[in-house]
């Protein structure tokens, strides 16, 4: 068996987010349905996270191990051919066995992508959350600045069970993530984009961040706010979830590709 | 009544082309729809001319007239609230009684986007058509030069009876046409532009002239074919019809926008 990492880029509007499920049309799924008519094989594609409905990946990584011999140039070509054009493949390559895209993952970057002109172009319109105030740049940074580091992120992660994020004896996930980058943009065409690299996210935990984050930018919250709802480990002192159509997972980092950094523009 | 002037921007993708059918999403029938959830009056709007199922617009115009007073900014705002995000209309006007969105155009625009590169973005599929083969800026260019002036350009509609196209006395549609402007330009990330401007168009005829370019591009037809191709008077003659997805009505032509001309970026 040859173990293979794929990079791929999805327009995530389409899809019921990237876990399979039966009856519905996921990225994952995709995946599997296009291996097994290329390779008669149907190996389950792990990814290095699952992204929810609607939210789309710039790089996300996903490995598998094919009994097929295919040169990797093949394979990328091969994909591309039969998967629909909202999944593309930029990369595939053989990695060595102990390889896992979500194992071997030592950190992510997500892009959360805000417009505050109007009307939204409708070119834009699935690529973004179209808001109706101005932001302050100053206070949206202020705010992510205070992120920075390690915390407990419980009041940005999804409220309720999350079962998905268990591990197997069934405990609840460790909330403590250490973030290294958080900064906001101004970019071209009335378009703010926020990056966040961090060891791991908690379920909504982007979208949450987003969220809390406009409410400050738009002056409804303060920015010095972050400091208390880290503290208070409770769901409803945080904002709004943003929505997922403005999310992007940017990269995911395995120590091995230097250049990938935060500041890389994959959409413009 | 008070005679109004739209201008709209649309994602074709979704829609089954512009004109009303029955229980198919078109973008006349959700704009009719729009307008009898505001006003409580469903006049249809009177587009600039039909455009394709896929086909997308930058600055179609549209025209209706409205029993009931409304502020434009009103008109414009609550239609952008009323309708898909996929259609958001960029100015709403009050026009004199005699204007009519397709008899009183003049001329039109359109722009056909030709993608390059490998793999093509999933964020961009759906804009353009993807091509595999690399292109010949100066053959393009050469080529489209040569339906600059007056012709016949029977060899570049669509074949078979046109009915949409017949006037009321049932004869077919003059198929001669004066095109002012046709060039192609190198645009970023391996995106070729093709903009045309004519007094009219016929069906099909933007994409067939897109889809005989390419051909001379790469090199498949040498771009001194396009006035044999012209003379035959002959469907056959030409190249395929390229895909929708590529094809933008850039704007409409009232002799009274003389900034909205053919070189305005409107997509980036």
């Amino acid at each position: 068996m040859q173990n293979w990492r794929i990079t791929l880029s999805y327009d995530g509007t389409e899809f019921f987010g990237w876990q399979v499920q039966p009856g519905l049309r996921t990225v994952q799924g995709e995946l599997q349905q296009a291996l097994e008519r290329i390779c008669g094989e149907a190996p389950l594609p792990q990814g290095s996270g699952r992204t929810d409905a609607g939210v789309h990946a710039l790089a996300q990584v996903a490995s598998f191990a094919l009994a097929a011999p295919i040169p990797p140039e093949n394979l990328a070509r091969a994909l591309n051919r039969t998967l629909p054009a909202a999944i593309r493949v930029l990369a595939a390559e053989q990695a060595p066995p102990e390889f896992h895209a979500r194992h071997s993952a030592i950190g992510k970057c997500y892009e959360y992508r805000v417009y505050t002109g109007s009307p939204c172009s409708p070119f834009l319109a699935r690529y973004c959350w179209a808001v109706h105030w101005q932001l302050d740049l100053a206070a949206l940074n202020e705010a992510a600045a205070t992120i920075l580091g390690e915390h407990d992120f419980t009041s940005f992660a999804a409220s309720g069970p999350d079962l998905s994020q268990r591990n197997r004896e069934g405990a609840p996930p460790n909330p403590v993530r250490i973030i290294s980058h958080s900064h906001w943009q101004q970019a071209e065409r009335d378009t703010l984009i926020y990056r966040v690299h961090g060891n791991g996210f908690l379920h909504h935990m982007v979208r949450n961040l987003a969220g809390t984050f406009v409410d400050m930018g738009r002056g409804f919250l303060p920015a010095t706010d972050v400091d208390a709802i880290l503290a208070a480990k409770d769901r409803r002192r945080a904002g709004p979830t943003a929505p997922a159509s403005g999310l992007f997972l940017h990269h995911v980092d395995y120590g091995d590709s230097p250049e990938a950094d935060c500041t890389a523009e994959f959409l413009s």
